[in-house]
């Protein structure tokens, strides 16, 4: 279960974070980290004592230009973020996360990606809009903003738990022998919805409103599996031909 | 509860540690920190910089020669530490210690002192002795020493969440109060979208194979909203006009 989560860091700006969050990650048995457009070396003096041994996570870890990249593999794709957002998104608790991990883990192919932001700003609201579900970790209401590698502590420390909860237990998930649809495929509906609602003069990419946010939160909310989301396309480039047939009849 | 909880750190050595611990300790809503002989200053530049907000705690901590000094008037003590010992110990994990601290805080005099010790060495048998119980964070086999800062994060942590848990406090949900939309509401929806399915050749009901059965699936799965529920049916709206209006050209 452990393999199939990865570590996703968005625009980190300090060497150190990084190397404490190898740390952390290795403590608690994860290995996969990624790291989107970082504003820094990754490779210094200050990362590799902060990962105080852990530092082939640093060596290993991939590089990406954007989160999109990152991810295309996962999924199921959560973001850290604090609680409130002008549209609200599914909000787990960090232990909510990780009650769920174990069935979510159990496909071979299935990758959880685990989002943080920047340090200052965390991350941006099209960033979440990316995510499956946002993961909020319980802070002090005055005092909310934790390190970096703190938060990845406390989210690998669940993941850790739920692991050895399940290494203990007889496997409790259900076989699920449906295929999700990976963030790739979920991305590529969206562009394509998106093309196809202007196309039926639905949508104004001018005056967006907040109409393709509400869309990916309603399709990422049910989890589509693959055979669903080729349905979905398939509706599309029916609308998309009904539409142009018949305009150039 | 939370008040009642000290945090005591024996023999630090850096103080960007300590740091770290204070903000840590912040986050999650602690504020005693008490210092046993620490072997570095603790307001440094590092400390201060690693605490980022939260150096009222540096300012605040109590300084002890000895451990038994520390936690004098504690109720409970419990000690971090790795897992084998000689003396087999009342052993628990973090979150079998979560569970203990409401009822362990009740009392207006109770106090419980969570002990860490030296960054390069631990606790030492003497002070695991004067612990009523050690708690041990669950860690990878072949890379075990959590940083001081990273394993009270944990623990603070799941201080937290057993205050979050028992005290009815700040409830944790986000305010949903987006209206779901009706079975009558759905249903309408599932009419309209067959409607349209069929007008733009999509489907066709004399070989419905499971079609409307997966879509269906897929939507209530979703739980949709009253207002995601508009804007699906304004999609339709506009598929079918868009497949008329340019028909009848």
């Amino acid at each position: 279960m452990l393999e199939r989560i990865r570590i996703v860091l968005i625009g980190t700006s300090h060497p150190g974070n990084i190397g404490g969050v190898a740390r952390a990650m290795h403590n608690m048995g994860l290995a996969d980290l990624a790291l989107v457009a970082p504003r820094c070396e990754v490779i210094t003096q200050d990362s590799i004592s902060r990962a105080s041994g852990a530092d082939h996570l640093l060596h290993q870890a991939s590089v990406h230009a954007t989160l999109e990249e990152a991810v295309a593999d996962c999924t199921l794709t959560v973001g850290a973020s604090a609680r409130s957002r002008t549209l609200p998104w599914p909000m787990l608790s960090p232990r909510e996360l990780a009650d769920r991990l174990p069935a979510e883990c159990q496909a071979a192919e299935s990758r959880v990606a685990l989002v943080f932001g920047r340090e200052d700003s965390g991350l941006t609201n099209a960033e979440l809009q990316r995510c499956h579900a946002h993961v909020h970790i319980p802070t002090n209401a005055d005092f909310s903003s934790l390190n970096l590698a703190a938060a990845v502590q406390v989210l690998a420390y669940e993941c850790r738990m739920a692991w050895l909860s399940q290494a203990d237990a007889p496997s409790a998930a259900p076989s699920d022998d449906a295929e999700l649809a990976t963030h790739a495929e979920l991305e590529r509906y969206f562009e394509h919805l998106e093309r196809t609602l202007i196309g039926i003069d639905f949508h104004d990419p001018d005056q967006p409103r907040q109409l393709m946010a509400r869309l990916r939160r309603l399709y990422l909310r049910a989890r589509p599996e693959r055979m669903e989301m080729n349905i979905l396309r398939g509706i599309l480039s029916a609308t998309e031909k009904a539409a142009n047939t018949r305009q150039t009849k």
